[in-house]
C-alpha cells in the first residue's frame, strides 16, 4: 500500500520543486493554465520559440526573400531538422531526413525492403500495431512481384507485445519485421536490440516506428544495427499538427535500397531537369516531392527543446511521472472500476499510461467537458493520458487523477453519449 | 512593328489605371515595392489574410484548443479547400481533396490507373513534362503486375507539346496519358477535351497535372470528362512554400480506384481502429497520413482571393499581360538575342512567359543581383517570367523587360559565374 502523503497535493508540489525539467514548462504557449492537457502523446503543444520562428518563416522568408528562401534556407531544412533527430535515436545526421507524413515514408521503406529482399515472402508485424502501418504493409505486400503474406501475431492481453512469439516467428522467409517500438494504445515498448538481433541472424530486416517513443524513450539504432526506422514530429517532438515525418536509413544501405516513390527531390542533380530518373546519393534520395515548409521548419525549435533537456533527463521524468501516476490510480482509481491498460513493469513501458474502464468514453467526455482535463480516448474502453516530461507537472498528474475520481465518484459521465472523437 | 507609344512607361501606367484587378496587389505582402518579383509561377506571393489566418492557426487552434482543433476545424479541411479549388477546375465539391505533395499524388492516381487498366501496356506522356512527373511514371511502371512501358512523346522544338503526335500514339494499348497542361519551361498548353476525348475513345484514361495552369487558366473537368488529375497549391494559388497538393478524382471512378498508400486517413471509420484496410467512401480514400496542417491551412486565404476576383477576370488579365510582354519582347529584347521560348500563339499558352538567350544563366544572376528583378532560370537557356495577374502590374512588366535590356546592353551579366540555382 502507498503511504497517504504520498497521494496528496502537498507531495506532487514537492516533486514540482525538485524537478530539474520544471523550468521548461514555460517555454511552452499555455493560454490557459488551468487546463490539464494529456494529450501531448497525440499533439505536442506549441514551443514560444516555434511561434517566433513561424513568424520570421512567414513574414520574412516567405513574405519577403520569396523563392531566395530555398536557396538561403529550405532547400537544406529536411537534412539539417533530420540531422537533430538523429541525435535522439543514436544514429549518425547523414541517416536521417524529413520527408512526407509517417504512413507514406513507412510505405517506401517497406516497398524498398521488400524489392530488396527479393526471394522472402513474409512480413511480420503485431496486432496491438497503429492501424496505419498495418494497412501500409497490406498495401505493400500486394505491389511485391511474388506472393508474399503479412503475418500479424497478437498480444495475448492486448497490453503486452508478442516479443518472444515475434522472435519465434522470425525465419528464412522473412523480409523484415514491421513493429511500433512504443504501442499507441498501451504503451508496450519492444526490446529493440533483442528483435533486431534475431532479424538479422535469419537475414530479415527490421523498420521500426518510433512515433510514440521518439523524445520520450531513449533510442539507440547504431548499437542495435537497425535497418530501417520512420516517425513522426508532432508527439513528444512538439512539431506542431500533422508536420511532417522523418526517415532513418542506415548508412550502408542507402546505396542499395530505391525509393519506389521516386520524385524530384530524390533525384542527382535535380535542377539539370534529366529525363531519367537516377537516385541522389545517400539520404536525399528517399525525398519525393516539395516538402510543407511551414510545416517542415515548425519542427526544430521543438526539437531544440529536447536537445537542451536531454534525453536521459527526459527519461528519468518520464519515468518518475509514470510510476507517480500508477501509484495515483492504485490509490484513487482502481477502487473505482479503473484498470491499468499499460504495462506494470517500467521497462517494457514507454511515457504514456493507458486506464481501462467500462465507461471509457463517457469518462472522457465528462472530464474534457466539466474538469478541463483533456487525456484521448481510444476504442473499445482505453483513455490515453499522455504525459510529456517537458511540460508535464506531478500537479497536473495529481490534479488529473482526482478528476478522474470525481467523475466516476460523482457519477458525473452518465449524462454523455458517446460521438466520435477526432484525434491522433 | 509597335508604335513607340505602346513600348514607353507610360502606356504601362495607362494599362494599370484601367485595370479591374488593380486592387488586389494590395492584399498581399510587399515589404520590398522595387522588386520585381517574376517568380510567382513558382511561389506566389503571401496574401495578407494568409499571415492572419496563420496566427490564428498557430497560436490559437494549435497553442490554446490543441488536439480538440482536429474536431473543430483541421479534420475536415482537406476537403473543404479541396472543394474551393473544385470551383476552379469545373469540378465537383466531391472530386477534389487536398493530400500529400504533387508527386506522391500523382504516384497514387498514376498507380491506381494502371491497376485498373489491367490488360494495357502502355503509359504515354511527353518530353517537355516536368521531370518528377516522369520519375513517377517510371516508377510506377516498375510495379505493375505486368510489362508496362513508358512512351515520352518527343516536342518538335521542345517548346510545343506534342499535341498530335500524342492523339495518334494513344491506341488500345494505352492504359493512360499523363501530361502537364501548361508546360513548365515553355508554357504550352494543352487541349485537355481533346486529348481526353481520345483517350475515351480508345479506352484508355487520362491524368492531368494542372500545377502550372490552376487559378491563371481556366479550366472545365467537367465539361471535358477527365478521369484523374492533380495540381500544386503555391504556385498560381499562392498556397506557401510546398503546401500540400490537390488530387481529383472523377465521381464515378472514385469507388473503382485503390489507394495503394493505403493510411488510415483514407480508411473507412478511422477511428474504429480495424485491422483490415477498407477504404473510405468518396474523394477521402486517397488520403493516407496526417496532413500537415500549417501548410494546409495556409492554402485557403489565397484561393479565396482568386475565387473573388473570378477565373475569366484574371484569364483576361494573363493574356494582357503577356501580349504585352511579348510586344515589349519584340521591341526591346528581340534585336539584344533573346528568344520567346513560349508559343506565340495565345490559344496554346498559358500563363508565364519563357524567354531563351545565350547567355540566360548569367543575365538571370545579373537581373537578381543589380536590379532587383526576380526571374528564374530553367537549364539550359531559359528564363521564366511568371507574371501572376493578381499581384503583377503592366509597370512590372516595362521595368522588368527594360531591365533586361540593359543588363544585356551594358554587359552587366559577363562577370557572373554559373552556379547552381534552387527554385522549384
Amino acid at each position: 500500500m502507498n503511504s497517504v502523503k504520498e497521494c496528496e497535493l502537498e507531495y506532487a508540489r514537492d516533486l514540482d520543486q525538485r524537478d530539474p525539467l520544471a523550468h521548461f514548462r514555460d517555454k511552452f504557449v499555455n493560454g490557459d493554465q488551468e487546463l490539464i492537457y494529456l494529450d501531448g502523446n497525440s499533439l505536442g503543444r506549441l514551443p514560444r520559440n516555434t511561434n517566433e520562428r513561424l513568424k520570421q518563416v512567414i513574414e520574412k522568408e516567405w513574405g519577403e526573400r520569396l523563392i531566395r528562401s530555398w536557396n538561403e534556407n529550405w532547400f537544406a531544412a529536411p537534412e539539417r531538422i533530420g540531422g537533430k533527430i538523429a541525435e535522439l535515436l543514436g544514429a549518425k545526421q547523414s541517416e536521417v531526413i524529413i520527408a512526407d507524413s509517417t504512413s507514406v515514408n513507412l510505405y517506401k521503406l517497406g516497398l524498398a525492403a521488400i524489392n530488396k529482399q527479393s526471394t522472402r515472402t513474409k512480413v511480420i508485424t503485431d496486432n496491438i500495431n497503429f492501424p496505419s502501418d498495418i494497412y501500409i504493409l497490406q498495401g505493400i505486400i500486394k505491389l511485391a512481384d511474388r506472393d508474399c503474406s503479412l503475418e500479424i501475431i497478437e498480444s495475448e492481453d492486448g497490453i503486452h507485445g508478442p516479443q518472444q512469439q515475434i522472435i519465434d516467428a522470425i525465419d528464412e522467409e522473412t523480409a523484415f519485421v514491421c513493429l511500433t517500438h512504443t504501442a499507441f494504445k498501451s504503451s508496450y515498448t519492444y526490446d529493440i536490440e533483442l528483435i533486431t538481433r534475431k532479424a538479422h541472424e535469419m537475414g530479415a530486416m527490421v523498420l521500426w516506428d518510433l512515433s510514440h517513443s521518439v523524445g520520450a524513450v531513449p533510442v539507440d539504432l547504431q548499437k542495435a544495427n537497425v535497418d530501417l526506422a520512420v516517425g513522426c514530429t508532432y508527439k513528444y517532438l512538439n512539431g506542431g499538427p500533422g508536420a511532417p515525418a522523418f526517415l532513418y536509413v542506415r548508412e550502408d544501405l542507402q546505396e542499395e535500397l530505391s525509393n519506389p516513390v521516386s520524385g524530384w527531390m530524390g533525384q542527382k542533380n535535380l535542377f539539370e531537369f534529366g529525363l531519367n530518373y537516377e537516385s541522389e546519393k545517400g539520404i536525399r534520395r528517399f525525398l519525393t516531392g516539395t516538402p510543407p515548409i511551414l510545416s517542415l521548419c515548425a519542427i526544430e525549435p521543438g526539437l531544440d527543446l529536447i536537445r537542451e533537456a536531454g534525453m536521459m533527463r527526459i527519461r528519468q521524468k518520464s519515468v518518475e511521472l509514470s510510476e507517480y501516476l500508477i501509484k495515483l490510480w492504485q490509490h484513487y482509481l482502481e477502487p473505482l472500476g479503473f484498470r491499468l491498460n499499460s504495462p506494470l513493469e517500467i521497462d517494457n513501458r514507454g511515457p504514456h499510461i493507458s486506464l481501462g474502464h467500462d465507461c471509457a468514453h463517457q469518462i472522457d467526455l465528462a472530464l474534457i467537458q466539466e474538469k478541463n482535463v483533456l487525456p484521448d480516448f481510444r476504442a473499445p474502453d482505453n483513455i490515453r493520458l499522455g504525459i510529456p516530461p517537458l511540460y508535464t507537472s506531478f500537479e497536473d498528474v495529481y490534479k488529473a487523477v482526482r478528476a478522474f475520481e470525481q467523475v466516476v465518484r460523482e457519477e458525473r459521465f452518465v449524462k454523455y453519449k458517446l460521438g466520435s472523437s477526432i484525434v491522433t
